[in-house]
């Protein structure tokens, strides 16, 4: 199932959707209404359906298989009617970001950051406040005062769908309800004393959707290539199959201390190709517009713009 | 106004309250129950009482004054009688924590850790997520399958009451609603390429209250002192005159970047005497009882228990 959170207008409050496909094109279907029709209550929300585990997804997957493109009048509104949020737009703690997570994007950072050339023996964590995330298509903004190295770093998302603590890599992946984009942006003169979150962390800097492909969906998650263009000229170019430590261990690994719940995010790392590793390196300006994609799940394209 | 967040006995919700003295000793006053007597509609949470802005101090802190130690029955519950969480049970964020923002501390982490010996010229910020907090008493786990470095941290935590993106030096302080304590545990050997999340936001790792005292009551949060002891013995001891980023100086840096929001806390470093500074270094294990002081706010007495 691809899922989405979206508004039916402008004023609309932020509801929870399933694209599907029907009579005269693609539609999102509103879960709640839809199973309200179905006589199953569907709650109105990413964050409280993921809360009701995989049932959920999947009996509403069940059920739209069966109706079959025809959905009761009032359920489906043109893909072209609504806007999309970011799936969760507002997540329950900070998105766990992965650094150095792709060998050449380790060697890249050597040469142009403070990193080791070294891999690292285990996952580099960092984080990105709930007030960083913002929808698809909205613009990213470049705070002259603050940066002059703002950069793009393109990545696979994880989100959570069970509460684990201490779970073995083994059966970590039973624990990830889906996948998502996020665009890591990343101030790469706002690091201090080693520390990201000031440069990872800021308004605007984590892009996220454009949906939620649910992890039945996408069994293997280190099949998938990724890639990122700016303004049109690619960047990064790569494929999931080159994480260092790849989802199922990231999950194992953060839950040995910190408790993972669901709906937390993890953004598991960006491959080669940042502007930092350029020579010389480049960066983004207001104007500039990113594309993002993943396999199987989408792209995000963000303007700059002037803070 | 000293407020906390409570429950009347062991199955009870959390609920916010007001410490209060009355006849035959202290008490907690609930103040949703409070308000209903006195026609003032308070909300049952600490964060929603946050929301409402410092105009909600002001009215509580006026009708408690004019109650003058006597409160409708069942408004009062005897202290002895309540069990006290953190007064922020779950942040809406991760906790911002700032590293190296006492001189000495510095110096000694440098000798130890991996840190510049040079004070840094801009706050060093990193995150403890909302599953790190625990309740004053709770016991801290100690995983030795983790860690053979766990060290402790006094810190004055600052709690935003207001909105602030971009705020100036000069009027930082009127968006703090008000003060506690945090100790910043921090699992030294699980830094990993100098990112601290790991080290420092394992579940447990933020012991937080006992109280927050409302910033009218502290004008100037630079004259406090704050100290630690680990079995009695005394490691820690200073005032956050010391502090090199004051308290309006935090809430303004990361107030440029990253929108700050009602209830954020940030933990504002920690002065010298941590056990990774000592010669030869200290930890604390399972059996250990740290007590931690901070002058106008109260004391956190946590033991360390083997997870």
């Amino acid at each position: 199932m691809r899922l989405v959170t979206y508004r039916a207008h402008v004023e609309a409050e932020a509801r929870l959707g399933a694209l599907v496909s029907g009579i005269g094109g693609d539609f999102v279907l509103d879960l709640e209404t839809f199973g309200e029709e179905m006589g199953v209550p569907f709650p109105s929300t990413m964050l409280e359906f993921i809360d009701l585990g995989p049932q959920a997804v999947a009996i509403a997957t069940t059920l739209i298989e069966q109706a079959d493109g025809l959905f009761p009048l009032g359920t489906a509104i043109p893909f072209a009617n609504v806007t999309l949020l970011a799936p969760i737009p507002r997540p329950r703690k900070n998105i766990f970001g992965i650094g150095l997570n792709y060998t050449e994007h380790v060697a890249e950072s050597a040469k142009s950051l403070d990193t080791s050339p070294e891999l690292p023996r285990q996952p580099v964590i960092f984080s990105k406040p709930p007030t960083s995330v913002i929808a698809p298509g909205e613009p990213i903004r470049h705070n002259g005062e603050i940066t002059q190295q703002l950069d793009w770093e393109v990545e696979l998302a994880a989100i959570i769908g069970t509460k684990a603590k201490g779970v073995s890599r083994e059966n970590a992946l039973a624990y990830v309800f889906g996948y998502t984009v996020c665009i890591d942006m990343s101030a790469r003169d706002c690091r201090r004393a080693g520390q990201w979150i000031y440069s990872k962390g800021q308004d605007t800097y984590a892009p996220m959707g454009p949906v939620v492909v649910t992890a039945d969906e996408i069994p293997d998650p280190q099949t998938l290539d990724l890639s990122l263009t700016v303004n049109g000229v690619t960047k990064q170019s790569s494929n999931t199959a080159f994480m260092l430590f790849k989802v199922d261990e990231l999950v194992a690994d953060i839950s040995k201390g910190i408790t993972l719940e669901p709906g937390d995010i993890i953004a598991t790392g960006t491959p080669a190709g940042v502007g930092a590793g350029m020579d010389p390196q480049e960066w983004v300006w207001p104007g500039d517009v990113i594309e993002a994609t993943v396999e199987k799940i989408g792209s995000l394209t963000h303007s700059i713009i002037k803070a």
